[in-house]
């Protein structure tokens, strides 16, 4: 066993803290990864504090993972020692089912390993995340990362990321459309830097004017104040897509009402609560409310190709990891231009 | 002008009775319709009653109108007198806008005329729908009907027939699909006919084990009783599509659990009051919710000629117009397989 150094929450109520817990040994297909730098999502606070229901204590969260590799297992093929690798949601499934075959594994249909807050395939041996010095992972589950890059601001793109250029390539959103992105968060900035990348004209959609400046230096081509009406109405039926990252509870209608016939608005933040639609609100222009979770490895690996050939890095605020706590208040008041990043030197 | 007979609406809360009106005469494009059926909608009673605001009385409702052509204006072309004609849920759009560009007038963007409750494009002349003897209608709007069929039983098509098959098309359903049609009235049917025609294989969900052998004899090759929880479990993530043709409130989220992944439910029938949907429903397996809404005219056309040619037709009531009032009160209690059709000759 590998003894691994790491920040847990022992429970849903306090602060995390110093952990220490075992690795598995290396085996014939895994690679041991030094971990540098772990991104910091809204969905570690959400597991941590029991949000969802079910979690798993003591939990290491973390499934936004950059690190190199120290190791690699004798049948390792993908991997050398010294390589750049990294780690998402997860790191195993079921491998038979047809969504694993189709390289959707995070849709696995038996059992989707998450990176922690979950068990392995045997259902008894915990897993856990990125917050900690090191990880083993069998290949299969790996990506490959190009060398040259700011590992930091790489790191959010094993979520953030993937889970906005998913639904963007999914539905082929491209040149000559129109894409509005709901919510300027860890995701959301993604949606922006990646819509435009791939040709869209990007319209970032706030309840507030305060962040145009941010928009636009993200790349958003229009901002649009949905408190005010008359822009509201300049709006109706404009987008052909809307991306919607937000999880707060909001009115998922008057979005709708943006989309021209035939638009579709994606879901990627899960409100925790059902939302109100109105059937007449997708029926009367044929519009399409969908929703996408993060990405398969294939797509994953694709994004991360894609985003050192285009440049495309997260806006990220590097922490020392003992200031953990303090990042989950602050993320809790969008406190973070846009997403934390633990820098795992400092363990 | 055009005398006119029907029966309508002087009010949200009285009985339809006779009226007399006029139609315009007939003009270059035009095409004079003796009515020999018109199909009872749901929505002509919310029409009549005003449940969704803003009706304009006098109403004539009927927007399932099938007759022989009488008269042809100097430039029509597609019609001669004696052919059997069709007219469905409007007469006339702007034709000048993308979605009448791309025959999809029912989107249209500036001004769909309604066949009745509505204005024509002068915003002041109203229309009057299919109760009633005769219809002028400018011949782009008006559909072909083949002969030598029970021209009862093809009214329904124009609204029931084409608001499930316009949907079944745009999602290519057919061989290989799961179909899941919820709802066993006059869409429900018509959806279940339809989808069985073009290949899929076709379960009829219903809150009742009574209506399957109904369920059957219209082609359905499955049945799922929704109250049973057994039933239930075995169908999640079971089907491609399913069709929602309920304009009650009912739970959109237990039917979306029945979806696969990348599965799409289409709500064609709208509840009046908004359905609480979970985001986790859509996003744990990439799920689709989408809307739909009648049909163009090229699809109508489609439409029509597809049934004449695989011998599709509605099963119908056909009543006495006298009968109309009582027809709404046991279309609201269900109790009718599966549509009103008024003989227009009792007029």
């Amino acid at each position: 066993m590998i003894q691994t150094r790491g920040y847990a929450a022992q429970n849903a109520e306090n602060p995390l803290g110093p952990f220490s817990f075992a690795r598995r040994d290396v085996g014939a297909h895994d690679v041991l990864i030094e971990i540098l730098y772990c991104g910091v999502c809204h969905s570690d606070l959400h597991q941590v504090r029991n949000e969802w229901g079910g979690s798993i204590y003591p939990m290491v969260p973390g499934h936004e993972i950059v690190g190199r590799v120290s190791k690699v297992g004798d049948q390792v093929t993908k991997f050398k020692e010294g390589d750049f690798a990294g780690v998402g949601c997860f790191v195993d499934s079921c491998r038979t089912c047809p969504s694993c075959q189709e390289g959707l594994e995070q849709y696995c249909e038996v059992h989707n390993v998450g990176t922690y807050n979950s068990y392995e395939l045997d259902k008894k041996t915990p897993t856990y995340g990125g917050y900690s010095s090191q990880i083993v992972v069998d290949e299969k589950y790996t990506l490959k990362i190009a060398p040259d890059q700011d590992m930091s601001r790489v790191a959010p793109l094993l979520c953030a990321g993937i889970t906005t250029y998913s639904p963007l390539r999914q539905w082929q959103v491209g040149k000559g459309h129109k894409l509005g992105v709901v919510g300027l968060g860890g995701l959301g900035h993604m949606g922006v830097k990646l819509g435009a990348s791939m040709g869209a004209e990007v319209t970032v959609l706030s309840t507030s004017p305060n962040k145009e400046a941010d928009a636009r230096a993200l790349g958003a081509h229009k901002f649009l104040v949905t408190r005010d009406e008359d822009q509201l109405k300049e709006y109706r039926n404009y987008f052909d897509f809307i991306l919607d990252t937000v999880s707060a509870p909001h009115n998922l209608d008057m979005y709708l009402s943006l989309l021209r016939r035939d638009g579709t608005m994606i879901l990627v933040g899960a409100p925790p609560e059902p939302a109100p639609v109105s059937g007449f609100s997708l029926i009367s222009r044929r519009k399409r409310l969908v929703g996408s979770m993060i990405g398969g490895i294939p797509e994953t690996q694709e994004m991360l190709d894609y985003c050192a050939q285009h440049n495309i890095l997260s806006d990220v605020e590097v922490i020392p990891i003992a200031q953990i706590n303090e990042a989950y208040e602050r993320m809790l008041r969008s406190d973070v231009k846009y997403r934390f990043v633990i820098d795992m030197a400092t363990l």
